[in-house]
């Protein structure tokens, strides 16, 4: 009974989790360890993430030849058949062999997914997307990230930037985005983005149910707004309410392009749940007329944070031949004559 | 040598056209005639729609018997499964069983698609969108359609609504939309939008070499604010800049959430051309940083007003066989175990 089961990775900025996943998406075991983000690539891969990697699998308890193939997602752009790292804002990588080091390191096959895309694969495989033919995916986090399935395959894009859902302009004069463009939706209901308009209120003599909450203005995070908002404080609300109508505009935009049939709301401001939810699908209903997005689910997605580690895995699994591919890439398609 | 031919009908709101076509998508023959879309549906079918396809076949020359299939596009919202069109604001139709009527007049199996999809599938079979794996297409005219290619297949949508990209917001706070929102590209780019930029300029004392060359502020149409642009006034461009700007919005949602190899430029307004496109590109750059949109082709699609017609022939080709079917729809994925 070897190569059984496979190693899902989920690298962040300041964290690497990894774990051992069976064949039907089980999570076995889990390591995690602080990373320094600013270190050399090869020093981060060879030693903190391969060296987690074997934490999970002497937590397993199960022999290293059990693992069949290392699946991993992180921030970037991926050139996915070379196993490179395009570029990485987060770690200041360009060009970095990601794959092959740390195929080298492990002595297993090693596939490379944005990470995002990763847990959008996670939901199709196996969580909220299971068994849909579409569904778009978006996770709403420090950035947000997404993913568009369609035909049953993540569409991974002709420059692997397919669902970067989060640079879907909401306003064209809205505030500057880290990507260099202005009101993407990304820069108006992400993390940072809600801690940006708690603080403008306080600036502006007002938020202070959030701020006694989180123990002061440099303690705000999305989650004591939302506690704050939760608790029945307007302001607070406020902040919700027009963090959830900018994401209603990029969720209308994947409606009318793409009309999926379900749209899945993760990441960590995403579990806000309805406080977001209920802005978001009535600005999605009045700007997606020709859609009903009354009919189109939005709802959140399944797996919470074991997204990456799951969506991973499944990549791993989907290379030796236990799951079917679910990717779209633009190799030539085979069904066309 | 019976079957060779098909039919592919083009039906507008105030005209239809019918050709016939061949197997490599040749137009052999076509015949136009000008509709009274307030007639009753089935007059309109059997009469207008049915005839102009005769008069078709006769123009050929060629024998009722060599037609194998007959496609059909038209603006609305079509059920293609059971042939109805489910919803369609310019012949206020509402669950009218266009196919079964047609077929009933000319004893031959019929096909409908969404007219802006049935532009898109052409492209793609037989236009600038061939042996591409992915490409989105905008159609300009008196409103904005669709369409979006991915694995080489057109994405219908859960609820036949996928390509509906005039509906993509390129400025929440812009002008109201015919569908019922604000700010939607079709509300701020199509025909009717650089009419009306037009007239507004005219009403603050702008915008004269425009009127003058359309003989009166009446008779302003795009095709008059463009020669204007061409010939340099500044007003005119503005009213170009604008519309391409607005248009480099909706495209670079497109580009950072399927980010298509190719973004094709049609429709009436579309043959404005650089005028056009180099606003929409600069504006698209800017907003799709992430996806480099300088290495995605930004090009005018290639069949002209064509386009229709070569695709619902297209689509009745496929239905015969003698095309590779190149639509997603919401049927079960066969690939997925």
């Amino acid at each position: 009974m070897s190569r059984t089961h496979v190693i899902g990775i989920d690298l962040g900025g300041s964290h690497v989790a990894a774990s051992v996943v069976a064949g039907d998406g089980t999570v076995v075991s889990t390591a995690h360890a602080s990373i320094d983000r600013t270190r050399p690539a090869r020093a981060l891969i060879e030693e903190d993430i391969a060296g987690t990697v074997r934490a999970a699998i002497a937590t397993a308890g199960m022999p290293a030849a059990d693992i069949g193939a290392v699946g991993m997602g992180l921030p970037g752009n991926i050139d996915r058949a070379r196993g490179i790292c395009r570029f990485s804002p987060n770690f200041g990588w360009r060009d970095v062999a990601v794959g092959p080091a740390l195929e080298e390191a492990l002595g297993r096959p090693v596939l490379l997914l944005n990470d995002v895309r990763s847990h959008t694969l996670g939901e199709l495989h196996f969580g909220a997307g299971r068994g849909l033919a579409s569904f778009a995916m978006f996770a709403i986090g420090t950035g947000i990230g997404g993913g568009l399935v369609v035909g049953g395959r993540l569409i991974e894009g002709a420059h692997s930037a397919g669902g970067e859902l989060g640079h879907i302009t909401a306003d064209p004069h809205g505030p500057p985005c880290g990507c260099g463009s202005h009101g993407c939706v990304e820069a108006m209901a992400s993390g940072p983005a809600i801690v940006r308009m708690a603080r403008e209120q306080v600036s502006a003599g007002r938020g202070a149910a959030a701020v006694a909450l989180a123990g002061g203005v440099d303690a705000l995070t999305p989650a004591w707004v939302a506690k704050a908002a939760t608790a029945g404080d307007a302001d607070a609300r406020e902040i919700y309410d027009r963090a959830g109508r900018a994401l209603g505009v990029a969720v209308a935009a994947v409606l009318t392009s793409v009309d999926p049939e379900r749209v899945l709301i993760g990441g960590g401001v995403g579990q806000a749940g309805e406080l977001l939810l209920a802005p978001l699908r009535d600005e999605a209903l009045k700007r997606a007329r020709m859609i009903a997005p009354a009919v189109t689910p939005i709802v959140e997605a399944a797996l919470g944070e074991q997204a990456g580690i799951i969506g991973a895995a499944a990549l791993a699994l989907e290379s030796m031949g236990a799951l079917t591919p679910a990717l779209w890439s633009c190799e030539p398609v085979p069904h066309r004559s």
